[in-house]
């Protein structure tokens, strides 16, 4: 027996091994998400809330990098619990490790990787999520009791001690948001209560909170959205993932912070969230404010009219509607004229299909067509679907 | 503000909080595989290769075990390598610990945990597991380059070096099979040989080596096929996986091996591995030993064969096939009779599903009807079908 | 060779012979259509307008009668034109003949056949079937140029000419309806008039008009919908068939003509027509009136609130909405407490499935939960779709 | 009122209203099945069995040119029973008739009418088909019972009876074939007997029976294609359809005789079914002579060798085999060299797509690679699957 000898170059090889032979069972790579930008900005795919074992979550920082690269995410951040450690006895302790190894993996991605942390005191202000800061490990976790690493607290924190880490975020530049605002329930005592308390309110003054998660793990929160909308925060949707997406989101994809951005940089994302140019991504729903969802849809799809004739005689306008996204836009049409075989007018705009509607009951020469579409999967606010209108040139 | 005080009931709950948060997002929990036990043994569904962070993998072990409670298994082995050594500075080196959090995590499951590694030199006999060795780290890598801890070997290590740690696994008890035979690619000079070297045979005769994986990361292995046959090993079929398995596998299941127990205990699968009494399941195939594999066949099979009349008239005999495993067998049928409107005899026996034969041309009364049936997906050998045989009572 | 000598009994099975043959190719029988009863009345599906090769259809009346029991149809018409003879050579001239044929085939299904014509004149008030009646021979198709047998007519039909075959048809005590209302292409001169033209209302008070077609051959029509509210006619939805509805609605079920009659028979069908206990079946949407459309859509499901708790604590109501017909309702939920994740409320609960809405930020104890749907797949005029309420008491 | 004067223009236009209106219902056009030519021969796609009112269908014949059209049939022969009027009342008896109507329809389609009837007296010889008649009417029934239309026959008819109708066929210039051969169910004393009677052979012998029905309405007859065998047999596959093709075939295509025609003409036809040149089309199944089956499968691919490596090092031997066909190839691949990850060699190859093989164990250079391929659905005898063997040049 004769053993090889090794190269340098072999073991750069070496190192990959075990994906290259697990790579080889998938069948087919599956299609990642696809979006518009939008008129003067890009539309960037985020997930800014997520753990590992460096606080309670069951993978290394390297898979989330797998994970947000196969789902074509261009930016994530790694936000693990100040105040919390899995596992003490086998991972030592340091806050931005879990960061540091996603951005040696990000490496050979195409991923923008964001430092974050999550700070997570089991009362009121309760759990939120401060991106871009510089150190972890600075951000004073004073609420909680000595020497214990898994959320246990001190018997009555003072309002200092819960701030603390929430200063020394800011300190540092963080864009600061409330994560899951409904999560209460053991919280019996304050039933009836806004979620939205006193001391959120004196963060809000202080510049201590900028954003509210809308969707957390996939769920749609009716309270978080009011709150971003009566506050005026910035909001997000975050899978939270302590596990794998591939399997939580397997009949969907995972929910996602749409960041529309002046430039594709971590400076773009952060000038981007504190400017509330977000959108909520989850299922076949966005939620956003109307100025980015208006622009949004309409970046979505192409639309043509055209005069054609029905049955050799009448006369009628066929609006061919090509939509670029993924999002199967679910709208009630309106117009002067009648649409053809839509009963209220409603029609699904499926992902990368041509629509095509069909406008009767023309009396007269029309240069263009005044449509109004009601987008019931896009809200603008809790109570409201997108209302979206556009004047289409008609061809002959 | 008042803060809620902890009690330790409250404690207990919280440690299950981002779980909690995530789960709700999945939708339906997906369906475990069904098969069958035979005859004197219970079916085990064991997957006994894979890692975690503590070698080249990319998940933390509790996350193996969170995978095999959903896909059902019934014991798994998490296989670090004991000469490579991922996150050398995050983690600290400890060849148990990996199986020792594993069996922590274990408990609330109803997955057995057994303890192994994979002994992996670049050079023959290349890589191999150990199962059931009990302290991972008594097992010496004196073919390793010192102080390196990635693969890095010496330059010519010899025989006693290369054999030394699966001396110590069979002093500790252990099973040990061949991993992905034709795993050989940077050993240009090598082709032509047979990739069961005379390093092999001589483990064979000592008592190293007992079985080999015909599957690897779902890959079927002709040649590892070829070789448990010609060397009557156990053979096995394993996931090797280091990221998650819902995305490799998120088109079939993970490849198992399935283990025909006495009894549902570690030494229930450990005699079963040394009798040889394991079958190969990946895709729809199932690959095993004549005995074990028509046993299997006809218990997932219940046959009844009923007189009937077609047209009202012509006698015929109607044969029902219910297949209550998840296994589509693609049979061919035979008969003295002929099969009504079946070319060449073939049908699938859906998983679930009854199947109805029809019997014509039956010149005279039969009390009961021999079958035959030639089943394409599950191979006794690498060129051979099982042909499985059965005598059906005919009923009126 | 010894001819077998054909009894009686075997002459009966021969007629069906070839149909056995057939009948064995097909896989498996398609489900029909599972639509509930509503408080009072029998749901009794209908289809009134068709044609074979006594008009200008290419099939036979037998072959209507496999199609409609094979749909699961209660009730037909066929209604060949009285104006127009496909065939003249080949088949003696009979307007009663096809119902006669039909009404023999329909002896060895569940279909009640009814007697209809479509009297079709090429000008207003161009095409109406006339159901129930007795002796469509007699309905004279004065308006057509003689001894042409294909939609030929006089240069210009009096008005009395083009009323002739109505008055008959009434005189035999007949319910007559509008055909496909906007099917007026040829006629340009008539852009920007009414297609309920003063000879309709003229029709209309002389009672020679009683319903309009707001479903033809698949399509929803607006202005027949409209039409149908202003006049107050009963409203049907009809396949208007000329060839196989297996094919033209191979991606649907066909339209149908839901009747809420008192009793399951001719004179049941008639009673109802007359007093407009109607709704119009297509794809998956309903048209009707609100009283009858709101008792259907209650009558669809089995709804229970139980009170429960979140993640151990909060107190939420649980919403079973069990969906026991073939429609998959889409609703916008509303209630003085919140669903949760719900976006705007919107859920679609799927034929035969049991979907479970959670209200939460519950106050205080509730007996019983005030819930109100916009269900928007059911229309109860062309701009509303039906608004049901319920008030469901919640158990323990 | 004013009535629109009809042109002549418009009066073409009215003939066609009901399609008209119908055919917008219908969603997408399904596709029409694809099939390859073979070298030297075009492949016709035809269904030479089917009735109508003029027997005892239930369509009219314009309706079976609907079908094929849509089918996208190159040739079909309505075959009307010449002892069975389903409506001696109501259709003068012609049995030249809806060949006639039948033929005048083709005018707007792509579709050959070949004229045919069925000889279908109930004893031996049982149903045959006679194609390529000149005058149904001439063919004598003289086996019937006077006066009876429906398949009543004389007690004894003599044999001189019986085959009355085929010697007219054959002076007619027809190509004659036994109709589905186990249609025999009434006939309790023939058991045991032999389906291919004294009386065939007979007919065999004087020029009068040129084929056999292998499948019919769906089914394989494995007794049809064992004497289409050894009596070296036309072989056929037929519809016989009496309804409608869509409903009775929604869950597949309809049956089809594969033609290998010299030229695209009734004589073209008429010339290779007397050559034999014709395969069996159902299902995923073909059935045919090995010499046009094996040009069939090669015409139904392309075949590609690249020579490749795998994992970089390891030389291997890529087969891209692209199948332009709608069947579903389901092969077992042999080769001196071992495909890899292909328990048994088995692979389906997919209708429209490119299947890559790899070919492994390779020891030294190869100009071209010998391939063998049995082929499970193509049958070239009752009881054997097609081989089909390939020498493919290596590329670079």
């Amino acid at each position: 027996m004769k053993p090889t000898k090794l190269t340098p170059l072999l073991l750069a090889c070496l190192l990959g091994l075990g994906t290259e032979l697990s790579a080889q069972s998938g069948s087919k790579k599956d299609e990642k998400v696809k979006l518009p930008d939008i008129p003067g900005y890009q539309t960037l795919k985020g997930d800014f809330h997520m753990h590992t074992v460096f606080s309670d979550g069951h993978v290394w920082p390297s898979f989330r990098l797998y994970e947000a690269d196969r789902d074509g995410l261009d930016a994530i951040s790694i936000t693990e619990h100040i105040d919390y450690e899995g596992y003490p006895d086998e991972i030592r302790k340091d806050y931005n490790k879990s960061h540091q190894i996603a951005t040696e993996s990000a490496a050979k991605t195409n991923v923008l990787v964001i430092q974050g942390v999550e700070i997570s005191p089991r009362v009121t202000p309760y759990h939120h999520n401060a991106l871009f800061v510089k150190d972890a490990n600075k951000l004073p976790a004073d609420y909680m009791k000595d020497g214990k690493k898994k959320f246990v607290m001190k018997d009555s924190p003072t309002e200092k001690q819960l701030l603390a880490p929430f200063w020394e975020a800011r300190k540092q530049g963080a864009f600061i948001f409330y994560n899951h605002p409904n999560y209460r329930w053991w919280d019996k005592d304050r039933y009836g209560l806004d979620l939205f308390s006193d001391l959120h309110r004196k963060m809000l003054e202080e510049g201590l909170l900028h954003g509210v998660e809308v969707v957390n793990s996939g769920i749609y929160n009716l309270e978080a959205h009011r709150m971003g909308e009566k506050y005026n925060l910035t909001m997000l949707a975050n899978s939270d993932e302590h596990r794998d997406i591939s399997y939580t989101y397997r009949h969907s994809h995972r929910p996602m912070t749409l960041v529309f951005v002046k430039e594709r940089s971590e400076e773009g994302i952060r000038e981007a969230l504190q400017e509330r140019r977000t959108a909520v991504y989850f299922d076949d729903y966005l939620v956003g404010r109307e100025k980015e969802m208006d622009a949004f849809f309409k970046a979505s799809l192409e639309v043509k009219a055209v005069k054609s004739t029905q049955r050799n005689v009448e006369p009628v306008i066929q609006i061919h509607m090509q939509n670029n996204s993924d999002i199967p836009y679910e709208v009630v049409c309106q117009s002067d004229l009648d649409f053809k075989n839509l009963p209220l007018g409603r029609v699904t705009l499926q992902p990368h299909e041509t629509t095509t509607l069909t406008l009767t009951t023309l009396w007269q020469e029309l240069p263009e067509v005044p449509l109004r579409f009601e987008v019931h999967n896009v809200l603008i606010s809790p109570e409201k679907a997108l209302v979206s209108e556009l004047r289409v040139k008609v061809m002959e």
